[in-house]
């Protein structure tokens, strides 16, 4: 007995060490996106982009803790105070019956996902979003629009008569491409219809200008921090080391990471005669994102397939929305909203029956029934998130305004809203 | 039998796993303190920062192996002398009755806090030291400033009839604000105080030039990795997974250095009109810094309050020291000095009996006696390194030299001292 | 039994998430790779050498899944076809008798090894290879020149019958200074060979113009975080915790580390009369290149000299290349090859059989056997990689065209090659 329980502690532990780790290396996919989009924009707003990404932690930490967390996978909001816990956070932490560190190592790493949805959303709202609004949108993204969906889809864990109602479906989004990246895709969407173009990206000929990021070795080590970060992002999502199935998991988004970057490589390739590396770093992305909801139900042949498609999907998207004049600086509604619905719905097409769940894809032999519940989460987290994105960037441009004045984004955004210069001396 | 000594062998892999995978961690903060000190300095200054920060881990890694880590956890140097290892190093790792691979683990972990601890007076005396003396001081900071300290603080580990004065009276700095960040800043103040300002930064008329850091986008890369970095810093200071308490130790580090970074925010927009980013980013370091000391006895609540003092504390002491003329191009001395004296007192006052040690600070009940004991032994840590900084400093001064030449200075040191160019295109 | 089972489970669990979560330290080496090359190239080829290293890792790792894993770690090719897994690899991976997940990871771990040492040749060739070419060369290397090397060192693992050559011989290279290193280093050499030097770097009197790299704040976050990533591939090599003794390896790596980059910087500073900061970050490099075979089976006083004097090589090396005009931008060779060739050879003059595999060497009573068989698979390395590099170059210059026009080549290959500038702004 003593030994049986003293091993299913050092059990606990381990399963604890691993959701851990995998929280730290997702907090550094906040480094990743700040990076990535300090990189594709001007040099006049990279401090203000800069600053958007720290906030993004920063506020929307504090605001899951506060609000989001319990929203997500409460609802026993009732139960006693903890010490020292303010009151809904603790409440949540201390009823569920497990060790008390585990709960807080779960707080953490729905923390670090909570944040990388809210940060998808700067990117394509960049070079032209005031300071201020942001960061309320930032707030209202963590602390409810990305919980409520999230609840639907994912809470699971304490409490089977509140299942949320996605679960109670069958969808599954194992580590978050609806959950986390076409919500904040959907959320970016809203944004960039909200703010309109920046100024001179589409000309009156209807020709694009393209407007050029002003360095591409940053954007570069932010998607490598990005790609490394998903290690704990996918692998992570089993918050357990049992059966090691988080290995079969870093398998599946490391295949797909390749042929994604390497299918946007050979497109853009054939499209523009040359390969782009814009189109390869969003291709890579494309595919990490595109196989965080299939990557513990599918087998390799899926998971290569899946990227190989995203990396093909995301070069087209970014093409289509700037026929469409929706304004995206970074790709961000491209790569982790079509892309984060196109790995959705792959887990209908390939999911396999000897892997993960052991749920069957339309491709083996499993029907269309988990196909049309992707399809419907997918509709809903589109619907929610836009709708409620829409809302809240119009309810900002209408309140404390939203973009920046004409004369602002002329001279930068860094200068008048922060009072730095990423680069001083180039400009002296 | 069999089956409870496997188990335990197993605890002591996955303690020993722990303590390495954060020794990594920590290690990766020297890149960290590389950018953002690179990132704050001038563009002239660049390569030579980048060298001290490299060279501290080099450097200091020696000095710490060859008598660091004996003065520090010694005193049984006596014993025999193991498999190849340098007399007194060897004579620690194997008189302790733990298994070999922990001691060399635990060195390592040593050493990569004694490297943080090192690296930070570099920041202050940053575009203005001689390479060689800073060689020097490295070695002299690495080998004996820090050790000494350190023993005091943390000397409890193996010889319980030789603990450190700091330990017996019950002294808490669980994983090192002031043991490892003050001293570090302590030491950068004697560093700034004998080095004395910048040329031009401290003008005849009373006012201040600030003196613009060249690349903001790099001291953001730096602050992320610092940030992440943290995570092994703090929860890794359990040398153990037992209880999980790291995970409890993750979630007081993110929260602090969430407070700390949004309270800059807020009080450098109050006070300069603007968010500003040097003081957002040092805002983070600070929440990180103070909770240091705390982050395995305090509650949430406590957490988030440490993070905000520190917050604001940094502002003003930035502030405060270009008021009295002490020129710090990085902001050593207010984060890692200041915020950590502020994280040790902040022991004494928001210790939770239901947390960690279970030890009751003054809010909790604990009356003064704790808070006494934190205010004692950061006394002893500021005469220490201070004392001891200024007499290494100005050794240095009237032997090898400290600063640089008026005309180094204004040529930069990377040219003279390193015969290279951070970015040479830029000025051809 | 039902425990001792359950504890033999979680071993492997554990011994499997170290093994992953040092592949996703691996995988980090790729970005520290693209880093230190593209701050030692020119601004005109940064965006062609960060798409060479991106496209190592995609291109890599779908030619060693294809093909070069399996001609590794075969031969059981005939096996059963898994699940969804393409036939050749999945065979492998299911004939083991180990738990599939631990074939995964193993998969992983490899993987992205193989992407260290194809990435390796990009450097010594940078700013002057067709892109199409280097693809080429790339997939070649990964998919059959490294890993037939790589089974007649390493493949011991899963058929006693059928062990490699150098495995029988009794040839000790822990983490591959030569499977990797030193055959990434003379892949590197065969191709400057056959490319030639770049414009301008030779002068017809005799004298070589250095051409400086553009950025050394992006060559020293690319050297910190192969340093940081090194703690994975060296100590990762136990794809175990059993005994703990990653955390002895892990004191060597790093100690290795810091005598290397303390030798260049002294060696260096004699020859130059200044410590030259591209000579220590090769120091570093240099160092942990030579620990990587040694690194389990020396102490720490073997460690310390291994590192020393792969610090000091590396700068006469670097000399040494330029005097015989092979052009190596970023010191590839040196590093890898000559300090690749060095750690292997010092094996055999510093195994302690009081450490990791208890082979003695020279200077610990073991003779000249084991230094004879080191040089033997060193020799095999050699002529192996050379051989079959400079034939893939020579066919690659033949047919596809392996070096840019000389237009190209001045304007540089960003812009010709991919549409692309690193920095647009600069040039505006």
């Amino acid at each position: 007995m003593e030994t049986l329980d003293g091993l299913s502690i050092l059990r606990q532990e381990t399963d604890l060490l691993w959701m851990c780790l995998s929280a730290f290396l997702v907090f550094l996919m906040q480094a990743g996106f700040a990076l990535v989009e300090a990189g594709f924009t001007r040099t006049k707003n990279v401090v203000n982009i800069l600053m958007k990404n720290i906030s993004d932690f920063l506020f929307g930490t504090l605001a899951y803790f506060f609000l989001g967390f319990s929203l997500m996978y409460g609802p026993s909001l009732i139960a006693g105070l903890g010490p020292g816990m303010p009151a809904v956070a603790t409440a949540l932490i201390d009823v569920q019956g497990k060790p008390d560190s585990w709960n807080y190592g779960f707080f953490l790493f729905q923390a670090v996902f909570c944040g990388t949805a809210a940060t998808i959303a700067s990117g394509a709202m960049a070079e032209r979003t005031r300071f201020p609004a942001y960061l309320i949108a930032s707030v209202c993204i963590s602390g409810f629009i990305y919980p409520v969906f999230g609840s639907l889809s994912w809470n699971s864990l304490f409490d089977s008569t509140n299942q949320g109602l996605l679960v109670r479906l069958g969808f599954i989004d194992f580590a978050g491409s609806t959950v986390v990246h076409a919500i904040g895709g959907w959320l970016a969407l809203a944004g960039a219809l909200v703010l309109g173009p920046r100024l001179g990206k589409y000309r009156e000929d209807g020709k694009v200008s393209p407007i050029f990021g002003h360095n591409l070795s940053l954007a570069t080590i932010g998607v490598f921090l990005l790609w490394f970060g998903w290690f704990g992002f996918n692998p992570g999502s089993t918050t357990s080391v049992g059966k090691g199935s988080f290995a079969i998991v870093a398998v599946m988004t490391a295949l797909a990471s390749a042929t994604g970057g390497m299918a946007a490589l050979f497109v853009s390739w054939l499209l523009f005669k040359r390969p782009d590396i814009t189109m390869v770093l969003n291709g890579v992305l494309a595919g990490l994102v595109a196989i965080t909801a299939p990557c513990y139900d599918v087998d390799t042949t899926g998971a290569l397939i899946i990227g190989a498609v995203a990396g093909v999907l995301v070069v087209f998207s970014v093409i289509f929305f700037d026929l469409i004049r929706v304004d995206d600086p970074v790709g961000a509604i491209s790569v982790h909203g079509v892309c984060g619905l196109w790995g959705t719905l792959a887990v209908g097409l390939f999911a396999s029956p000897e892997f993960g769940s052991g749920t069957a894809g339309l491709f083996y032999g499993g029907g269309m029934a988990l196909l049309g519940v992707q399809a419907l989460g997918s509709a809903i987290a589109f619907v929610w998130a836009l709708g409620a994105g829409l809302l809240l960037m119009l309810g900002l441009k209408y309140t404390v305004g939203l973009r920046v004045s004409r004369e602002e984004e002329i001279e930068g955004l860094d200068i008048i809203e922060h009072g730095n210069e990423a680069y001083p001396e180039k400009f002296s």
